[in-house]
């Protein structure tokens, strides 16, 4: 995603520098006139904007505060925008770092997945300070179509987590009713044509229901992701005294799903957990 | 949802003769020229075609099966239609008492609701045999748009617990995510704009969330009927050596929902147990 919406930026007449792990990614984006980095701290010492889409939350604390990240070499004033879908404490917390050191930052995460990249059609959900937001709206118009400001620091990655909690009941629905129709003995795109346009229709049922029944699991958006995902979003409502029993359902299964190999399918691979174990998906 | 059906019916010159349990529902249409039967027999005795849409399983046999039901009256060759989302091991047994007797028998449960079955874009699920199937097509063209034949007796019902099934995990998706939104301090209407233009998306997200937000628990579809064709299907899957833990896990929280007095609100009413219940929605 992140070579996607790094090419708006150049198309846009961004002049670039980029950093990644695998220098190999970056390759385009360099012999398209990116100038290559080899360090964060180095990518972000001459820039105004600093914008970083990783792994894990682990990762986005590294590229901001290992000795060879970001903070360390970040001007003031420099604006800096973390746009992986990552912990909302942490959110917080390098926003309040970013402060003390005289940087502004926002945590922006997405959804649309590698096409809204492809196309500038993301959904960019935004927390931070309002006129930080507003300083980086034209940067994010290169990159998104639905670019709301959500509130304070950590606001953004709540918003991500509010969609992964939606799709995760999705993906119950979906698997749940292929199974029983699979089960049962109907036709399951038979199924669908019945059901797609009605109170049961979603994105999901419209988009993966079709692929789980030509049997592909490729990712979309693979399982290790969005257990990640699912596992920040526990944790962050466990935090504040809410239990999210649908939620915490969805993670027991792929955590199953993982343990069985399914880590790198994408999530619609939920299926596969009803198709082995008809009587038990769970495990318990 | 039957007197707007009849009425569809009445409106393309179909001639009616109509029976319900309150005979005030039939009222406007018997002033608008449907004739009134005493009872399900007195009303099938001359038909060429019987539609029945009542309410629980239990309904649909005693109309069928009762002394002066339906089965009693029909003459040889008339067609069956039980509309009503019921249980497809009844319907099975409806057939073939239905066949055993020189009738013939469809079971044809809708979705679309009310307001589908007013503007007659109701889609129509249809189990039994295909030449019946044909011979009912132009009755269910007056009231649906979507009218798929999905298989021998029972099918119909089946597909209708599939739409049920992915309406489930829905609403949990749709709850959990608002939930979450409001126990972070986000603004659940502005974290919908974010999330329901994308993989997150659904009709509950479109139609129901909107109303939760406004603390708007009209039905609907009402809690106490959901629960019914939940249960249906939870035994049908059992029955087949499926275990449907999304689905289940839906049942035990709307089944709290009716214990604390919910069961006449609209389904999207699940978020109440969430905003009453934080820390245990299950009650476990």
């Amino acid at each position: 995603m992140g070579r996607s919406m790094a090419r708006h930026l150049m198309a846009a007449g961004h002049p670039l520098v980029v950093y990644t792990r695998t220098r190999a990614k970056a390759e385009e984006l360099v012999a398209a006139g990116a100038r290559w980095a080899g360090t964060p701290g180095e990518a972000a010492a001459e820039a105004g904007v600093v914008i970083t889409m990783v792994g894990y939350p682990h990762d986005v604390e590294q590229v901001y505060g290992n000795p060879d990240g970001i903070f360390e070499t970040a001007r003031p004033g420099t604006l800096l925008i973390d746009m992986t879908t990552s912990s909302p404490a942490l959110a917080r917390a390098l926003h309040t770092e970013a402060k003390s050191r005289g940087l502004a930052m926002l945590d922006a995460p997405v959804s649309g997945g590698d096409i809204g990249a492809r196309e500038a059609r993301l959904s960019i959900m935004v927390g931070g300070d309002p006129e930080d937001f507003a300083r980086a709206m034209p940067i994010f118009e290169k990159m998104g179509k639905t670019i709301v400001h959500q509130g304070p620091a950590g606001s953004g990655q709540y918003c991500k987590l509010c969609n992964q909690i939606a799709i995760a009941g999705g993906m119950l629905a979906v698997c749940e009713s292929l199974a029983f129709a699979t089960k049962m003995g109907l036709n399951p795109s038979t199924v669908l044509e019945s059901i797609t346009g009605g109170a049961a229709g979603s994105w999901g049922l419209s988009n993966l229901a079709p692929r789980v029944i030509r049997g592909d699991y490729s990712p979309g958006f693979f399982v290790k992701h969005f257990v990640k995902d699912m596992r920040i979003a526990i944790e962050s409502a466990r935090h504040s005294g809410l239990h999210l029993p649908g939620l915490e359902l969805a993670e027991r299964l792929y955590a199953r799903l993982i343990a069985e190999g399914g880590e790198n399918f994408g999530t619609q691979a939920l299926y596969k957990l009803y198709e082995a174990h008809p009587r038990n998906p769970e495990g318990r």
